[in-house]
């Protein structure tokens, strides 16, 4: 069974579409400096990596062995404690806040979430379905959590223990919430019971090869860690990894028999082929490769930053940052570039693909439409 | 950047694993014949259909369009009311079915949620999940709900309004309830506010071809239907479909300005390439094609069922299945077909790619076996 000549034609537009659309967009934190054709052949197969990665299964049409050394890869960057850590590949950082909120709640019921007003919406939405209490706490200009106002707020409820949901890279700015500061304010409370976790889906693949480092991952305090696959790395399908400590996940699993196996993760079938891709990214580029490219990104960010400024545009990045903030962009602009706007302001997001050439023809756009303007 | 010698012989080794156990496995609910190399040039990009597949959104590389015609076909042969259907296409069927209790929690925050001995051990984790009261209801000795015992207790809840889960294909012996039969009980207790969501993952895609057409979907009761892609229909990566009533859907949509998108999904970056995947599988099978995939599988379940009793196992399976039920398997057997056992039964599934030489070859097997335990 085949398809017809017009629906093989709707997928040649579909693609030539894409491509086009994949050339220009410069809003979006996703890279599009990838290239797994090494691993289509493994597109022939009902892959499926259902239950614990790291738990025997009966099914063998999987890649859990890769899947179990990407999270290790993983662990082991953000500083997970040794033989303490557990994790899986997930369908993007949406899923992995969801599983960090899960194990929060599970392990503190009576918890209140504190989140920032910069926080990504999904965040709310994940609460609401878990149906966990939570307060949301002012941020500073810069998108970063108003610590002032997170001190004052868990004063006032310290019957209840803290469950942080840490931005590390909001949305709009990428503003990082200090982990370390905010874990020296629970012991400030004399708050011994609290749990953080860190929404590091775009920045966990930065911060990590940045000096000094941002203080954001397990060493710094965090509870459990979520990144995205598809954002700094790179790849065609949504995923992203979550890590959590083993002792906590422990208390949330549950002996099932039919897969026979001990299933902790959120869905039982799970995606066979993301875990394939971030292997090959990890392998293929290497802590060096990884490096080269937060290197190259943060070059252009600065140069974005600069040229910007050199035309009169308001534009301005937090330290260390990849993203550019400038204020809301003409429609025209938005369109062409695929641009993200909210609270009056949009951003460019200097990802490492993006080139200095790519920079300058949206500069040179900004300036052709300032001027029909006048 | 490239992988090194050593890594290309890993995969290479992996491929030649997995193509193995692809070639025996006999007791997974997925399907393995299908081929989606037109589809693979579209892994150069980082698709991502986020939100909401009906809503305009300022990021483009996506395949919306797609999707929007995947979820008309399915509302369409589930029989979903004209004008009033609202679907995705998700990760699986777990995720659908998170869905459908969602919708159903929201719209019912008081009701009580039933469902079978039988049903699949993730809807208890999505249950509690929700924090969603539930009853677990008998089931009879085939698999399917135990009317009497859900009428009896629905009888003494008549306060709370029901919120049903049934199970069109349970796990292990393929058993769906009647939804028909389940609706008229409401009527008959004077229910009038209750929400009926099916499960069905496998079968949603051979019941329409069954004549006569069992009672499992919109046009029958059902509030929402939760079906997955990669098992009678099949794909390298899990996916499916989730079909609720549009009026339901709306009340629980929030607008969010970020993607400039109504968000009423439950994550917020969504996979592009599996909306593909079953686009070309809907438009090169056709609604033929399907139809041929269920007899074939049908006509060799009943050989399957046949062959089994002619050697004197107690085979058996239920009317118009494809699961053909069996005594707990020989752990050799278990291991060279990977059959999955629970309550000391296993089961194969004679999808539409399951051939009679793979049959035979099962039963020369288990007649070896048999005579070596002698």
């Amino acid at each position: 069974m085949a398809l017809t000549d017009a629906d093989h034609a709707r997928l040649s537009r579909l693609h030539i579409d894409i491509k086009d659309h994949t050339a220009n967009f410069l809003g979006y934190p996703v890279s599009k400096d990838f290239d797994y054709t090494d691993l289509l052949p493994f597109l022939e197969f009902p892959l499926n990596n259902l239950g614990d990665p790291f738990a025997d299964s009966t099914w063998k049409v999987a890649t859990r062995e890769f899947e179990q050394e990407v999270v290790a890869f993983f662990a082991d960057v953000l500083r997970a404690p040794k033989d303490n850590w557990w994790g899986y590949v997930t369908n993007g950082g949406t899923e992995g806040n969801l599983y960090g909120l899960y194990l929060a709640r599970e392990m503190m019921p009576k918890g209140i979430v504190y989140y920032s007003q910069d926080t990504h919406y999904s965040v709310a939405k994940n609460l609401h379905f878990l149906g966990m209490r939570s307060i949301m706490i002012r941020s500073q200009l810069n998108g970063e959590i108003d610590y002032d106002d997170l001190r004052a707020v868990m004063h006032i409820h310290r019957d209840a223990p803290p469950i942080i949901f840490a931005n590390i890279g909001t949305t709009m700015t990428e503003a990082r919430d200090d982990i370390r500061r905010i874990r020296a304010m629970m012991d400030e409370l004399a708050l011994s019971h609290y749990y953080i976790h860190a929404d590091a889906a775009l920045c966990g693949m930065i911060c990590p090869f940045i000096e000094p480092r941002p203080p954001f991952d397990f060493a710094d305090g965090a509870d459990s860690v979520s990144i995205s696959g598809h954002k700094f790395l790179g790849s065609p399908i949504p995923c992203g990894v979550v890590i959590a400590k083993k002792n906590n996940v422990d208390r949330i699993s549950r002996s099932i028999s039919y897969i026979g196996s001990l299933d902790t993760t959120i869905t039982g079938s799970r995606n066979g082929f993301t875990p394939l891709m971030l292997w090959h990214r990890i392998r293929s580029l290497g802590i060096d490769g990884m490096r080269a490219r937060v290197d190259k990104a943060l070059a252009t960010a600065a140069y974005t930053e600069r040229r910007l400024r050199e035309i009169g545009v308001e534009a301005w990045r937090n330290p260390d940052c990849i993203t550019v903030v400038l204020p809301k962009a003409d429609a025209t602009l938005k369109e062409k570039y695929q641009l993200a706007t909210a609270n009056g302001i949009t951003h460019l997001i200097c990802l490492p693909n993006v080139s200095t050439e790519q920079i300058d023809q949206f500069i040179n756009d900004w300036q052709l439409l300032s001027k029909a303007e006048k």
